[in-house]
């Protein structure tokens, strides 16, 4: 692992760092913002999964995680959404697939398959990474994301609700199998059996008895992709019909961008550290 | 004035926005955010210049003031650093002068006269414009900026000391004509003859008998361009020397990066706050 840059914000340490990724077969860039903190003290750790088109940068410029961050002592780790560089396919015309819009699959169709493995690399390798490289706690994490990101924070935490204190998403996709985006990448990187799409879908998940750990979701009324692409409506519908007990809120007004985000990022951080520091 | 974009963020609107400028003589682009409000109230305003190569963009995106400007309701103004399109002269290889650095000065020199004019748009163009278009109180007014825009925070405030209830900086130019920066563009802005550059410099604004009004400074001492071009000693100096009470801070291990700024944004705003409501 080689730092890319490190530096001082909010009283801790905004890092970037890139490794060898065994799961994506390349070289993977993240981002870590530690906070000050005692010598020796390990931390809870929220993951945050970005949207399409996005890498480690966008929350890291413009989430307004750190203050938060730095209030309740929490280190915030920001992956890249997909594997980069010249050896890995791509389809370099579409903005919502390949490289950027790794959906947080492990592909099993060719070409992809052998870099597009976004899910071993979150699940696995990259916890892996950070518990022996910074000063966290790995039994205390939590995952969120946005979009495409929140459909991944959502999958793993409806996945493995033992491995995730909480699970929150910012205006995600929750029925991939059901809307254009999510239709077209499961369908080339899985393959055209909607069968094996199931684990990649919150809906379907819960639909197939998943219980998440406990799930915020936020969605913007003015958000231009919520009628095609995110469709909240179904993960209420799935929650209600399944006895589970989320917190889905609607904000009037906001849309799909980081500005929406920023506005609801210190709440996500303080409903995770709830949960992440229960029986303390 | 048309609206380039106006999104919802922090219970408020940010927007930005563009304008004929007469004092530029070319098209401009600024940012506004306003919190939420009474209707009918008119709430006091916060401009924020920015540093070299920086449009309103940057600012916008990564400087984080939203949550504080809602919290304390502030308006919170963003315009650009220089005059900008393909009429306006440049020196296209430097960074330091012509489109991005515009010194926020009124140029006096050809070919620079003609659109290099930041100061008049500053001073008075660009206030007129948000009265007129937002709901703000212009007689509660207060500046700030970083790096270059710090320089401009520091010398429109000293200069009309009556205008801004309080002016802060973040990394500022303190001393332009002590420095390479200023030199190179105050000798090309204004010509060689120094004493016309004095009235664009806080040190000798203060040497010559300003007085600002409550003056607060942040600086990071990881900066890299602490030694040769900002030289935060000067104002220093300066203040002890005339007797102001500045608050000039020095943070350890802070660099010149919107990660410095942020992390010190919300105090910003909620001591100028403190000079803005004084008296309501």
């Amino acid at each position: 692992m080689e730092a890319v840059s490190e530096t001082r914000s909010h009283g801790g340490i905004q890092g970037v760092y890139t490794h060898a990724s065994e799961a994506t077969g390349c070289e993977m860039t993240f981002a870590v913002f530690v906070p000050d903190h005692e010598p020796g003290a390990r931390l809870p750790v929220l993951t945050y999964l970005s949207g399409l088109t996005c890498s480690h940068a966008n929350v890291t410029e413009k989430g307004e995680y750190r203050a938060a961050c730095a209030e309740h002592g929490i280190v915030f780790v920001a992956p890249d959404t997909s594997p980069r560089g010249e050896d890995v396919p791509d389809a370099p015309d579409e903005y919502d697939f390949g490289k950027g819009a790794g959906f947080y699959v492990d592909a099993t169709r060719e070409p992809w398959s052998r870099h597009y493995r976004m899910r071993s690399y979150i699940e696995d390798e990259l916890p892996r990474l950070i518990a022996e490289r910074f000063p966290v706690d790995a039994e205390r994490s939590s995952i969120t994301g946005h979009s495409m990101g929140g459909h991944g924070a959502l999958t793993f935490g409806l996945r493995e609700p033992a491995r995730y204190r909480s699970v929150s998403a910012f205006a995600p996709i929750v029925a991939p199998s059901q809307v254009p985006w999510g239709e077209k990448a499961l369908g080339r990187y899985l393959g055209e059996d909607r069968a094996a799409w199931r684990e990649y879908d919150a809906v379907a998940l819960i639909e197939d008895g998943a219980q998440p750990p406990p799930m915020l979701v936020d969605q913007g009324t003015a958000d231009d992709f919520l009628e095609e692409q995110l469709q909240t409506h179904r993960l209420t519908d799935a929650c209600e019909r399944h006895d589970i007990a989320a917190t889905i809120r609607m904000h009037e007004g906001y849309d799909h961008s980081y500005f929406f985000i920023a506005t609801f990022m210190a709440e996500h951080v303080a409903w995770h550290a709830q949960h992440l520091k229960a029986g303390d």
